[in-house]
This record gives C-alpha cells, structure tokens and sequence, in this order.
C-alpha cells in the first residue's frame, strides 16, 4: 500500500457558488475518488482549515506521495508546514503539484525559481499531447485527449529544467504549456500537472483520473537507503 | 572564422515554379543570404546534384557547421557521404538539420530513433514560442514570433530526449511540436529548427536569420582535445 | 509476469578454462540464477549457436526485457538479429546491456555514437558508488558495494548524455566510469550497467543479482498506447 | 567585455599561515590572476568584510559573472545579499561556485536540495577527468589531470540533476564526484567546480585558471530578451 494525502485548501468551493457546484466534496474530494480506483492506495485528506492537525508532522511522515492543490492561499499556508513538506520530499516523499500549485510555496521552495507563466482566462480549449508515452505517468493515455474548456497558462514556464516533459499542451488561443513535468529533489520525486482550473469540471475526466494514479505510483520511491553526508572515513581496501 | 557549408537537395525549386519564385536562388541561397549577415561566418553551398564534390570529405573536413535541408531525396544522398557526414559530427562538425531534415539519413543515423512525427498541410498558422531565454540560439528573439502559413508537423516526435528544448510551436489547428531542439553527440552539436516548407517564404522572414545565425555559433565546438579510446596503459602516482 | 530473455554469446566459458571454471552453467545461467530470486520475472536463455531460434522474432516479440552480454562475437551476430533487436527497443522492448556489451551492434546502434571507452586488465579493485538513491535500479543498493578486481575501463566513455547515471565507478588505479546509465529510445527502455567481465565471479554477487532485478522491473514499458505517425488530417474542435 | 566579482570570504588566509603564505594576496587574488589573462574580462573583487558595498546591489546589477568562494563563514553573508546574489541569477547573473562554495547560502538557494556530500582531508590525489569534451568549459583542457593533494569529496553529492557533467574525479582513497557541473536556474546560468581547499596551491595550476576562464565566458547569458508573467492578454491571429 502507497500513503496518499490529499491537500486542498478548500476555499472556492465554499466561497463561490459556481465551484461549489461542480465540486460539492471539495476538489480533495474529487481527486480522491478518482485516486481510489487504485486499490493500492491509502488516501487521506487535508485541508487549510486545519492543516496542522491534517498535515501534521505525524501524517507527513506516514505520507508516501502529497498531492497539493492550491490557489488563493498560497501564503495563509503556515512556514513550518512549507518547511516540513519539503524536508519530507528531500527525504523521500513524492509530490504532486496540480494547476495553480505550480505557486505555491513548497513547490517554489523545491524549484527555487520564479515559477511563475503567463496567464489568462478565457474558457480555452486545452488539447494534452503525449509527448514521452514510455514514461509510467503515461501509461494507457491516448496521444492526446481534449479539456473543452481551462484556464490558459504560456511559457516561458520558470521552471528548472524537468528530467521528463511527459505532456505538452496546445490552446486554442495560440499558447504552449509543457502540462506534465517530472523533477527529482533528494530522494523525492515530484510531478506537476497543470489541468485543474476550479470553475471547470477537470477532475471529474476519467483520463485525468488515469494520469493522477499512474502520478501517485511513479512518485513512490521505494528505496530505503539513504545517503549519509558529512565528515567519511577513509574506506580500508 | 567559423566555415559553414549549407547542403540543399535543391529539386522543389527547379521542378515546382511556386517554390520556385519563392526561392529564385535556392533555399541554400536564402539561408546563405541570412547567415551572411555574420561576418564571422565563411559559407559555401552544397547541393545533391554535385553532392560528392560539393560535399567531398575535404569540403567536410573544412567545414565547422553544416546545415541540412532536404526532403523528396533522402535516399538519393550516397551512403558514403552520408557515413562522412555522421563521423564528421561525431568527430567534433556541428549539424544544423532544418524541416524536413528530420527525415535525413544523417539525422536519423545519430538520434538513432525513427524520427517521424505527425504531419498534415493546411497553411496552419504557427506561433514559435521561446521555452530557454538563455539559451544562445534564443539571443534576441522575441517571447514569441508568427509564420503565417507553415506546414504543420505533430508530436509525438520520435526523438531520443533532446539536450535542451529551445523553442515549442503552437499550431492553429491544435498541434504541438518541439521546433528547437539540441543535441550532442561524441564532439558534435546538434541543433533541429522546424520551420521551413518549401511553399513558404520562411528563409526570408529576419528572425529566422537571426537563429539560424545563433545556432551556426552554438554549433561551434571549438576544443581541440579530443578524446582516446582503446587500451590505456594504468597511470603512474 | 514480465517475459526475460537473456543473450549470452556463451564462448569464453567454453573456451577458457578458467572462465569455464566460474560459469559452469555460462554467464547466461548465472544471470538467471540471479534473476530468478523474483518470481515475477519469466526467463529464457539464448546464445549465439543457435540465436536465429533463440532469439527469434517470435521469441523477441514475447520478450518485454532482453539482458545481453558479449564480447568477442559481436560481429558474428547476424545483422537482421540486430536490426530485430533494435526495432524491438522502439517498439517498447527494454534493454540491459552488460559489461562489453557496450560495443555490441545493437548497443552501438542505439546510440549511435562509437560508444568506446578506455580499458586495461590488471584486476583493479572497483568501487561502485550510488548516485542516484531515488532511482528504482539502486533500491536496496548500499550507498557503495566493491568488486574486489574487475576489469578497468575509463571514461571519456562516448555515450549520448544518458536519462540517469545510476551508479559512478572509482577504480583503484585512478580511473572514473558512468557505470550504470538509463536512455529511453522510442517505447523502449535501456540499462547499462559495466561490471561483469568473464574472469571475475561478478554474476555471483548479490548486490549484482539485486541491480539486475531492478533493472529487469525497470526496463519494462507497461503502456500500450504506441505513438503515431505520418499524415494526420486537423482536428475538429 | 565580461564584468566580473570574485567574491571571498577571506578568513582562512588571514588566520592560517599556511593558507596565507599559499595565497598572499587572498584566494580572490590568485583567482584574479588567472582570470587576468583573458583580456575580454573587466574582474573586481568583494570579500566579506566589506560585503555591503563590495557586492552592492549596484555591484551585482553591473556584474555579469560572479565567482564565489566561501567556507567558515556561509553564515555571516547577510541575508539580504543572498537574495540580492539569487535574484541576479534568476535575471542572468551567472555564477561560478568554487569547492566549499557549494554550502554556501546563494548555491543552497538555487539548487534547493543540501547540497552536503561527503568529505575527509587525508590529502588525496584527485585526478579530474574530462566527460563531456564538447562543451565549452572542457576546451583545451586535457583528458585527465591531477591535482597532488587536495581535501575529498564523495559522492552522493545532494544536487538536482546537473544540465551537463563536464568532469568526474577519481580520489585515490576510492571516492568519485561530479567535480564539473552545469546548471540553468531563470536566466542564469551556474557552474560548480569542486577544487580548490585553501590548504593547497590549486588557484595557483594553470590547468585550474583555463577551466575558471571558460566558465567565465560560459556563464555569460548574451540574451537580454527577458520573458514575461502574470495576465497576457489573448493574441490575435
């Protein structure tokens, strides 16, 4: 069994009506039951509201993937929790950065750029391109599949360079967006994802449903074996 | 100096009275007209009719970058110039593959990969949008530039993992493609620039003089020392 | 189940006594002794004598991961052997190349680079340190493993830039070699990994048989979903 | 011409007689020196004592390249000029991280992982081999050289994976490192070079001065095409 938590900080859907709509168990609660297809997955979830007692220390370290959906609170998320997520990634933990994470702190803090792209809202259609259909996160995707309608992100995304560019895609109002970047940090795999807008209905797409699970496996490192640093004897032979 | 030679099948032109009047002094001519805005830069032409004098392993020996623009001919190159090309690469020769080059018995030899992609021809526009600011082949381009009318090529493109992914397209149809694309292989750099049909006058747009002059410098390995192989004998201390 | 089938041109054993003397069963047997500790792995053997039935298109075509180990016969494998091989890779067949094995004609295909390296044999103590802990191939792997003498080999090693360099080898005589390096070519995944040659109990180390596992589990693409190619009429919407 | 700062700490040589008779004028000194005999170079130097006007924002907005060496003292860079130092890069400082300069507070910042490894001084021979011979900081630097005695690095090395791996060192007591890496963070490019222990002549070896030269140039991003963020506004056409 893989240790999944879910955060969302659970704020659109209660304060817009549109949202709440399309999300009436929370955007934590879509991903979950799309995650929950995979019978290898233990799920939790976590919310700002009570984000220290939902991502703990206690919970971080029983966590084998975070998934982290984010958008307007980015900065009400307290330090110590940024800290502690991230320290657990370097240790191991894998991290799935969805849609507007791409902004938020522990992303930023792992990436150590501006992260930031262009943006606009206009009810787009987004069409995802495969772009390395070896690569797991791809696993049983089609060459591409269509959202009707998102919100448009445009590189330069500020990025550092991924290890992999699983997805690539096109807007149909011109941009590019590399959708699906793989990133190791210490022992820590991460994933981001760019689909996820809150006023369309994303996460309710069974392909979408496909790429987070194949997501939450890929970003499971296995390995027990840490690096020791520091002040290393001479080895005799 | 830096002693490029542009290799042009140059058949459309003489056979096809569109491109013809596109192209009054061949492709290669247009492309040597945009290089030539680089006085650093010593250019000679090549083409398939004389291909085994102007593309002679002296002529290859002299030269520091080749850029390659085929496509109806590919297998009329001779097998030993195309064996001259992929050593010269490998023993240190930049490659500047354009369009349809992708489909070169050259290119295909060093990314040792299919190397096809999807394709259609519609007039699409295509907006190239720049991924890597820093890149050198990037130098004074803008965020974004337009060809009004191109060829329209798809992923996935079956390439081995690119060094840096420069440029990414957005076609209006709904495609995407990674347009500027590195690679090195043994002392050779190797830049792929898609844009370039033959029916449109992209050789005379300036900013693609402008990378194209980039990528004859980036493609320049200047160092010397070459790597041995074989048996070594141990190294004394 | 995962479909094994391990390649061993199977001479030296024959040939030279004490070679005979470590791989009573041939470097191949060894191998699937090691492989065999995972019970997910289904594996056959095949040697040169009778490669156009061991390793036929039918067998290759029922092989998800081929392991490959040769050293003086390369040549002698027939060129539509390799050329199988090779569109095998594409088409989603992993590859763990051993040890000499670099120089093989499918390896070197693949690469398309010389893939040469320096080498002497004067039973230097090799030290193999981890680089990548997060990696699937090093789980469970110490932070560093010896092998008390091996052969030497030393970089400029001329290989492409791999995906992931795994594993760094120290030799005692002053030498450094990327020795275990991933590439993704097409559908297909490729290993690399140095130890192994003929005079040394290398295929008895367990810390050997574990990398071996994990790369057979690594190499193997699950997707299904082959990209497309060639003309590809618009999209509607 | 290139602007650039060396900084140093200048501590060691101050407070030690050995590290000061090695570099009489300070590590920065040797360093200017070396960097002196590419006349395309305009060099000032900043130390810590003086760290608010010697790298100024004024300094940093009017360098190019910074060069950095620190080691006792990481801690006492006042940390609104490590930000000043991080933001430079993101806009297209370059930087050159010397040895112990991988801890310090600018380097951590933009790799974002530990950037630990291991270490012990028992004067190890390192020999340092050239990987990569096309890239432009291994141009005219031979296959391999030594450096008598210097303090050792080990391997795993806590960095995100490095754009290319120019040169890898062999340590006589076993240990390897990725002595040469790149990196690109925004438009900044970086490069870590691992020599250089205050104990040892290493700033004094003109095989040591040719490599920090070419990094010099390297380092140098040209493009002043910066990309936007934020809300962009849709393209017509």
């Amino acid at each position: 069994m893989i240790n999944i938590t879910i955060y969302n900080e659970y704020i659109h859907e209660l304060q817009n009506e549109k949202v709440g709509e399309i999300y009436p168990e929370g955007i934590h609660g879509a991903i979950k039951n799309l995650l929950s297809e995979d019978k290898n997955l233990n799920i939790r979830t976590a919310t700002l509201k009570d984000i220290n007692e939902s991502l703990s220390n206690e919970v971080l370290a029983d966590t084998d993937v975070l998934f982290w959906w984010g958008h307007v609170a980015h900065d009400k998320v307290p330090e110590d929790r940024v800290e502690a997520v991230y320290q657990r990634v370097l240790a191991g933990m894998g991290l799935v950065v969805l849609h507007s994470g791409h902004y938020s702190l522990p992303f930023r803090r792992l990436m150590a750029t501006c992260c930031r792209s262009k943006w606009r809202e206009d009810g787009d259609r987004e069409r995802i391109w495969v772009v390395e259909h070896s690569h797991p996160i791809a696993n049983g995707i089609p060459e591409y599949f269509d959202i009707p309608h998102e919100e448009t992100y445009g590189e330069r995304f500020d990025i550092p360079k991924p290890d992999d560019v699983v997805f690539i895609s096109n807007f149909s109002g011109g941009e590019v967006f590399r959708s699906g970047c793989t990133f190791t940090r210490g022992m820590g795999k991460i994933f981001y994802f760019r689909p996820g807008h809150e006023e369309f209905p994303v996460y309710h797409m069974e392909v979408i449903g496909r790429i987070l699970r194949n997501a939450a496996n890929w970003c499971y490192t296995e390995n027990k074996v840490a690096p020791t640093f520091g002040h290393y004897p001479k080895i005799e032979g």
